[in-house]
C-alpha cells in the first residue's frame, strides 16, 4: 500500500519504481518501453497494490476496454454460447463485455447503437436483425451472420459450405430425394446460405430436392402440410431431409414420429448449428455444427485490430458434420 | 448539433434550455429539480443530441450505472437464462451489467473481485463456488444460491420447498419407495436443501426414502450402481425419484431406460430447474421450476436498493412443480 493508507497512485509507483510518471503511464496503457522499465513498473505496481481506474483511464486514452455485444437473447443456446465465448475471447485480451440484448427487436437494435454511444464502448459487435440499422462510422463494428457491406467485417459459420456438406452426407447414407426445410428472421442474412448451398449440391449430382423456406411467424402446420402431401400408402417420397436449425429439426421429427414415420430408418434427418441438451450434453440430432468459439474468437481479433484499413470483408470459418441419431450408418466402402 | 460541429455540451444544453448549468447536471444525474426546468432541459439535450458520457460521470458522481455479474459460465442453460434476466432487470433499472465468466474456478471467482475493483461498477451479484470468496465490504454484493452471511443477501428459489413440493407430487401420482439422487458441486450451497425437504417430506408421511448424493466428479456409475442394486426379478424396488437437477434427471431417464425400465410406467422422475430444450421448448422432463424472471429481479432490486441497512438476509422465491413426461397424472379425486 501507498505510504499514507490510501489507495496508491501512478505517481506512487513511479517512485517506488524509480521511473518518470511518463514511463508509468505508457506500461499502464501498452505502450511499448524498455523491457527492463517495464518489469520495474510492473514490479512496483504489484508491490503497491496499484489499481488500474478503467474510467479515469476510458477518458484519458480514449480507451475503455471494454466492447458492446448486440445480441437477441443471451438465453437461446445459440446466443448463449457465442455470447459465453465472445466474453472469453475478450477477457483473454484484457477487455470486458457489455451485453446488449434486443430479443429480436429492430427498434431495440438501434436504441442500443445509441446506449452504445453515450456508453463511450472500443467496439461492438453485433448479431442484429435491422436491415436498416445506422452505425457509426467511427465505431469498430463486426457483424456475426449478417453482412451489411464491403466496410463492415461479417463473421458466419460457412454456411453454403454446411448445405453442401448436409447434401453430401445425407446422399451418401443412401437418400434419394431431398427436402430443405427453412423457418427464421425474415431479414435476409448469411444463413439463407445454407439452403443455396443444399440445393446446388443436389442439382449437381442430379439428384431431385424440394425447399420449402418459411419465416417463424408461418408456425410449424405449413410443414406438417408439406410432409402429409408427401406421404404415399403411408410411405414419405422423400427419404432425406435438411433443416435449416437444429430446433426445426427437432420439431420436424417430433411430426414425422407423429405421422408413424421412423427417424432415421424411414426418414434421415440433418440440422445446423451443433447444439448440445443442457449446453453440453447430447446433440439433438445429426447435424452441421458452428464453430462457435471460433467465430467468437475471430470477430473479436478482428474488432481489435489496431490498422482498420486492412479488415477482411467476410469470413466464414469451416462447419463439420456430427452423427446425433436422426441419420444412418453410411455404407462401408470397398 | 451544437454550433461548432463537435459534440454538444453541458454547457451547450444549459444555453439552450436558459437554465443554469448545475440544472442541467441535476438532470442528467437524476436528481430532482422542478417539473419545468426537467423539461427544458430534456427537450434541450433532445434537440441538441446531448450524449451523456458515462464515464465521465461514473468520475464525477462515483456512479457507473453498472453492475457486474460473477458467473460459471453464460452456456449452460440455467446460467445463460439468469444472465439473460439479470441483464433485462439491469438494462430496465437504466444499468449495464458486465459478466464475470468464472468456469466454476475458486481462483478466478476471487481475480474476478479484483477486477471489478478496477472496474468500478456499482455492485456486484455473485453466483459462486468459492467457500472463501473475499468480497470487499463496501461493494453492494448480491449472492444466488449460495448464504455467505447475515450482511451478505442472498436469493435463491425455495430449495426446501421444491424438495417437499417433489415428494408430495411424486406420492399424489401413487409411489411409495421414493429415492432422492443428488449430483453437483462439493461447495455446499443453498441447492442442498432440496434433498433436505424431499427427505423431511417423506418421513413426516411415514414414507420409505433412500439418498444418494455424490459430487460432480463421481461421474454416472454410482448411480447406475445404486439402479442395479435396487433391482429385484427385473423390476425396481424403487417407484419414484428425486433427482437434484433436470440435467440429473435426464441421465438416470437414460440409465433407467438401458436397463429395460420405462419412464414413467415404471417408475417416476422428477428433477429441478424447470430447464426447456433450446431454451423455450419443451421440458426435458417432470420439474420443480425455479423462477429464473423473479431471482435475477429480486437480486438486481436489493442490489440497487439505496438504503443498505434495510436489506434481508435471505429471500427464498416459490416454485412450482410442472410436469414434462416423466411422472403419471395423478388419480382423479372424488
Amino acid at each position: 500500500m501507498a505510504k499514507n493508507g490510501s489507495a496508491p497512485t501512478m505517481k506512487d509507483v513511479a517512485r517506488e519504481a524509480g521511473v518518470a510518471l511518463g514511463t508509468v503511464s505508457k506500461v499502464m496503457n501498452g505502450i511499448p518501453v524498455g523491457e527492463d522499465y517495464r518489469r520495474r513498473v510492473q514490479r512496483a505496481a504489484e508491490k503497491l497494490g496499484y489499481q488500474v481506474n478503467n474510467y479515469a483511464r476510458g477518458l484519458k486514452t480514449n480507451r475503455t476496454c471494454t466492447a458492446a455485444l448486440i445480441i437477441p437473447s443471451l438465453s437461446h443456446p445459440f446466443f448463449s454460447a457465442l455470447a459465453h465465448e465472445v466474453c472469453q475471447a475478450l477477457t483473454a485480451r484484457g477487455y470486458r463485455m457489455i451485453p446488449f440484448v434486443t430479443d429480436f427487436d429492430p427498434q431495440a437494435e438501434q436504441e442500443c447503437i445509441r446506449m452504445i454511444r453515450q456508453n463511450k464502448v472500443d467496439g461492438a459487435i453485433g448479431l442484429t436483425y435491422n436491415p436498416n440499422l445506422e452505425v457509426d462510422p467511427e465505431l469498430p463494428f463486426v457483424t456475426i451472420d449478417r453482412y451489411f457491406s464491403a466496410t463492415v467485417p461479417c463473421v458466419a459459420s460457412d454456411n453454403f459450405g454446411g448445405g453442401q456438406l448436409a447434401a453430401e452426407k445425407l446422399l451418401e447414407r443412401g437418400c434419394r430425394r431431398l427436402a430443405f426445410l427453412r423457418t427464421g428472421s425474415p431479414v435476409p442474412g448469411e444463413v439463407d446460405k445454407r439452403g443455396d448451398g443444399f440445393e446446388v449440391y443436389c442439382r449437381s449430382r442430379g439428384v431431385e430436392v424440394e425447399s420449402l423456406r418459411l419465416n417463424d411467424e408461418d408456425g410449424m402446420e405449413p410443414f406438417a402440410r408439406f410432409l402429409r402431401e408427401h406421404l404415399e400408402e403411408s410411405r414419405l417420397t422423400i427419404d432425406g431431409i435438411f433443416c435449416s436449425t437444429d430446433r426445426l429439426a427437432y420439431e420436424i421429427q417430433k411430426l414425422l414420429e407423429q405421422m408413424g414415420l421412423r427417424v432415421p430408418e424411414d426418414v434421415q434427418l440433418i440440422g445446423y448449428d451443433g447444439m448440445r441438451k443442457f449446453g453440453d450434453a447430447d446433440l439433438y440430432c445429426s447435424t452441421i455444427a458452428q464453430p462457435v468459439r471460433k467465430i467468437a474468437e475471430t470477430t473479436v481479433d478482428i474488432l481489435l485490430k489496431e490498422d482498420r484499413n486492412q479488415l477482411p470483408a467476410m469470413v466464414c470459418l469451416p462447419v463439420t458434420y456430427l452423427p446425433g441419431g436422426t441419420t444412418r450408418e453410411p455404407p462401408e466402402k470397398g
